[in-house]
């Protein structure tokens, strides 16, 4: 049963603890599963010096690239300025078969320009939101966008849905995902112009998916799990939630009792954001990933690029526009 | 040093739960602090009724009313219409000075609106926003708008970072509160165009009060506490976030073993909102309030009520918008 090893191109360079922690994260992803092959994308001798003080001399492959794209950069215009960001060198290493996905910890906007530009959209997509699952009380949510784009229409909620949508449907083996709506209250009227506006979007474009809209849904339904499966919001709101979930994590962390009790709930091994709705997989991870949030990244990216050849590669534009990974 | 107990208006008939967890919550608080008088405001029957079950028949006085404000109705037109909704009526109370505070956890809309119309708005506010405190990790943590308003552009940011400020001063003897703008990034030129025009307007607005503004943070750090006292946003993220955080803490309650060591983190000991900018104290509960989430409530709008004779009188205006219980 043993196949060749899942290669993922790894930005070297991404991350606020970069590249160290990248290193110390490829490490324990292929400790821990030897199926995972990570590929090092960035200055051959950083890789190589850090790999040697690990004890782990040629362990990875090393591909180079030499620019970052920093925080305070105009992510798309560094992107294109820079041929030799590592993040563009890891998309472009997807693009042509020589890994299944790409994990970056750097900039969320230069992951997301990188794989615009290099994997290209899926049909009927604007702008690719970040799904992540939050491990809620009762069963597994997809939250999006959490961050890709900052501000969103009614039209691309409903984007969001279908991508959310198909993305649990693949992910969790769910024949009929539920999707809700991120607003104010549960009931309908409640919300800003762009929820009243989006709710006949979202119900428009699921009607002829296999999807359930089950309408409005609230901030306490992503960590309970309550009536969806996938939660769409703008990437303002979406961010400001999930970092607010995951300092509250934090939050509890400082006392060593709730330490010990909270296990499952650490952030760190939930993995990153999927970018949804470009024609290949990028795992996004945060600024601040430690070296098992990297870890957490790798094997998440490994787990979706492995059900790319599963998924059926339907002609529906509906639906293609939300496959992470459909092949074009 | 005993004083005459601090009247409290109770919404009898506010809350999904009401009007049997409010006399609960009447009953918990009184219990707890013999300076607290519960004043119930609904039909007396219904509280004669309640009361006389729970053996506490004639304990706090009733004050008549019998309409309610449902959740699907438009807040202001159905406050505008009911004379005698019960919210109305506790807030004629405040204005009357025959209470100190009144307290519901019936729509937020309904009260916002009784509050507006009976209390009056304080000088330069145009939407008062609903302020809650967060037990964060390092320090309180004054979050609004909590949902009040649930669209706001800067000028409105810049009145909410005002009024944090001033709630924080007096709520928590901060001679110079930090005030942080809730964005997706702490670096400056994160955010949505609403936040980046925020950005100069707050820093521009705070230049002249005592207050500090710390630029952007993020959703973390309303749990955590990181560099901000006071952390300003709009209605709707500001809503999201605090069920969000409070979905966490019932999410970590649903394991025995944290439900324990949670202790202070229960979002029922926190007590509800507290409406600034308007000329008397009104706390908002939520509208799943338990029993003890109603005596929290009752405590808070007390101990915000007792402040009031504290605060010295401003006449200037930029402060005197913050006040919430100023004196005109």
């Amino acid at each position: 049963m043993s196949a060749e090893p899942v290669r993922i191109a790894v930005d070297l360079l991404g991350g606020d603890h970069a590249p160290g922690v990248v290193v110390d994260g490829a490490i324990q992803a292929a400790d821990a599963d030897p199926q995972v092959l990570p590929v090092l994308v960035g200055p051959p001798d950083v890789a190589a010096s850090l790999l040697a003080d690990r004890g782990a001399d040629g362990r990875f492959p090393v591909v180079a690239a030499s620019q970052v794209v920093a925080m305070d950069e105009h992510p798309a215009r560094a992107v294109r300025a820079k041929r030799d960001a590592t993040v563009r060198v890891a998309a472009r290493l997807v693009r042509d078969g020589e890994a299944a996905a790409l994990v970056s910890a750097g900039s969320t906007g230069a992951t997301m320009a990188a794989a615009l530009f290099t994997f290209g959209r899926l049909a009927g997509v604007t702008r690719p939101p970040l799904a992540v699952v939050v491990a809620a009380l009762e069963h597994p949510v997809v939250l999006l966008d959490t961050g890709a784009t900052v501000e969103a229409d009614a039209n691309l909620l409903a984007q969001f849905a279908v991508a959310g949508a198909a993305y649990a449907r693949v992910r969790f083996g769910l024949a009929q995902p539920r999707v809700g709506l991120l607003s104010v209250g549960a009931e309908n009227c409640k919300g800003d112009p762009v929820r009243k506006e989006a709710h006949d979007a979202i119900a428009a474009v699921l009607a002829d998916l296999p999807a359930e809209f089950v309408g409005n849904v609230e901030g306490g339904d992503v960590p309970l799990g309550g009536p969806a499966d996938v939660v769409v919001t703008d990437g303002f709101t979406g961010n400001v939630l999930l970092k607010g979930l995951e300092g509250m994590l934090a939050r509890i962390a400082g006392d060593s009792e709730l330490r010990r009790a909270a296990g499952d709930l650490d952030p760190d091994s939930t993995g990153g954001g999927v970018l949804l709705g470009v024609d290949g997989v990028a795992v996004v991870g945060h600024g601040a990933s430690s070296a098992r949030a990297i870890a957490s990244c790798i094997h998440l990216a490994a787990q979706v690029a492995s059900r790319r050849t599963a998924i059926p590669h339907e002609r529906d534009e509906d639906i293609a526009m939300a496959r992470p990974w459909a092949s074009s």
